[in-house]
């Protein structure tokens, strides 16, 4: 291994151990239920937090690092035990960098509920082009065989016909939300923004429960106003 | 130009960027998701937040000036993409010195809902003197036209009989709020204010889903005890 | 005058200001939309916040001194436009020393649905021997006449059939709450439990809207555990 | 007494004293509505919160040692007045090391709503391995006679077909909650999961009234994830 090489893993290591440390700090956790990884495109390989530690222990010498199989490349510690959900993100949607997981309260609650996010307002149309769906439940045999990487099939099924990167999250029904991003930060980001649409969700709702879905041109002109080659908003 | 000149507008940069810096800090702001602008009705000169530049980053020299037809008159970034409808406000209502946008989650939650927030309580009272309207929702041809300027244009009819002076707030339809004042400093107020009587409106109805509208004659008392000539309410 | 007068004065004071800088500490106000009284039951005068000034730039010497029909006997500020109600609590509730104005949201949100908070829990119980009542709406000759007076009034009739003394608390139909205790200090914490009965109040009906009130047998209990002859709650 | 006698009881005080100091850092109580207590199981000498003394002037030698029949064995001050409901809890649950009781928010409202938590997510299902019940309302000649020594018995009756190792909580009647654990923060620890889960179950109902509790295969699985032989969450 040459010094460039152990240089770039250790830039990938520091951004998502910052953005693990995010979870807390922007109010996504509670206790340890909630992890994040970010992957080297290049070398296809993943960092990601190990397993129960909480995140002001961690440190950068405890990220973990796996291939696309799941075998642990780098690190004492045993990986997070929602590892293989993160790989089989990783290895269907190509343009993603980071994904977040966590049990953030009201996303979850939508996910107990077994309901997708419906786009309400332009908040969620800056961010998402659609609703954030939800999964339909695991079954019994997905549940007893190999949990983790099914929970990210029935993702990966759940996204035939949407686009990840217009819909940068999912529900899984009856447990919780992951989020994904270009980075770990920007999955960061989209998790913050997740957790805020379900908030406003839930309490639009309250006020107008017959309330449509908005308007498609309004969803339009937001989501375009801030993603692709016609997008005005921020600095560049 | 002329020295006192300079320190005019410094002042006027020096309120907006404390009036931007105290969204987070009152607990309006998620991630950039508000801007506020303050006006020189003597040179019709207003600043206005960069697009997309966090707040705990501004910095005096990044405050961007525009004339009123949105012209950039000084400053190197770009303004809000939301400038547009900050200009028509200043435009039409001519006793506002500042200007609000923000994605408060409650009271953007009833702009979802696509229902004003009417006069529950006093709370309300002290500050708008009646309801606290929602526009119609936008057209197709608004949307895909001029939407920031549009948006401004609905507003505007919004308050075709309602005085502006009297209800400091709009929510836009599918959208979230904007709201003024004398300055940009006291537009933060009655944004503060607007959260404020959003939250406790929502849990009113919750409590009771058939209240009325206050009593006209307490909407009077209280409106007029902090506002006009007969105003006795703090120190002057 | 002499000096010993001059100390008790001056310890009063410091408690009402410290009362009042509670308010924030505690999450009871937004804005300046609360304030703090308290008597020297021995002199009849009354220490009140000065009206619309905010609480981090209070200072002793800001608080008013009224007399029991409410001239200033000290200070250079305007006492808050709501001395005219706590004067008349003053008056018909002998034994109590302090009261506390506040829009603190949950209690303001039962206001406003016009709805007296019933006895769901111990925790209820522990502070407030029943319902903490709702008055009836103000009438228009009274809030066209003397507005604040008229409010202790309503306040005072509310309580015809309820002890002070154990009920101390109420809602002010469509404005907000009033609390009172044995000192400044004590209404302060009435005004903490208040809310936070408000709101567990809420859920508690959001969860089930059939409950009945507690049971008489628990809420003598838990009442009675903590007050009068036999109580056995705390040291002493 | 010899000298590592007492240094044990000094580790166990010293944890006690953390965990009751941990309610307020946890945002788990208000004022003095909370206690935490834990055993020595050899010496058969429980460490409890002394009644009514506000956290942060909590000493390590205000703790109170009491034995099982609830005689003070060391301490100047009363033990908490829900000494006898922990002391029920500890003669029957042989495999609890530390008990909390809290009114904490969104659970005292489950309890207050006479309706027990269902498992209605993995989060619920990673700590508890079922619905988290509320017992019965107590009788008038419960409430009348021994009443915290009665509370902990309607709390046995309630576990009568419930193993308490696997729902480590529990929601007294027009109450609030007692939650136990292997040690006193164990038991601090799943009283935050408590809160949480109340919360969430709360927010999941008002998305869908008529979700059902959760498949059982998932249940088993989260379950079965984090206890007994087949765990492999964690580093351990």
């Amino acid at each position: 291994m040459w010094e460039g090489e152990i240089v770039l893993l250790e830039a990938l290591k520091r951004e998502v151990l910052e953005a693990n440390q995010a979870l807390p700090k922007e109010g996504l956790v509670t206790l340890t239920w909630g992890n994040v990884s970010g992957i080297d495109r290049e070398k296809n390989l993943v960092v990601i937090k190990p397993s129960g530690v909480p995140y002001d222990q961690l440190k950068i010498e405890d990220m973990v690092v796996v291939d696309l199989e799941g075998n642990v490349v780098e690190g004492k510690l045993k990986p997070s035990s929602d590892t293989p959900t993160h790989l089989v993100l990783y290895k269907h949607f190509q343009d993603i960098g980071g994904v977040v997981h966590t049990h953030s309260p009201y996303a979850t609650s939508w996910a107990q509920a077994g309901k997708g996010i419906p786009a309400l307002g332009t908040t969620h149309a800056d961010y998402y082009y659609g609703t954030v769906p939800c999964t339909r439940p695991m079954t019994k045999a997905e549940i007893l065989g190999e949990y983790e990487l099914e929970t990210g099939n029935v993702i990966i099924e759940t996204f035939e016909k949407v686009n990840p990167n217009e819909i940068p999250s999912v529900l899984v029904h009856g447990h919780a939300s992951f989020t994904w991003g270009k980075s770990a930060m920007k999955a960061i980001e989209n998790a913050v923004v997740l957790e805020e649409v379900a908030k406003m969700g839930l309490w639009t709702i309250q006020l107008n429960n017959q309330v449509p879905p908005m308007d498609q041109s309004l969803l339009d002109k937001h989501y375009l106003r801030k993603h692709g080659a016609y997008a005005y908003y921020g600095q560049n």
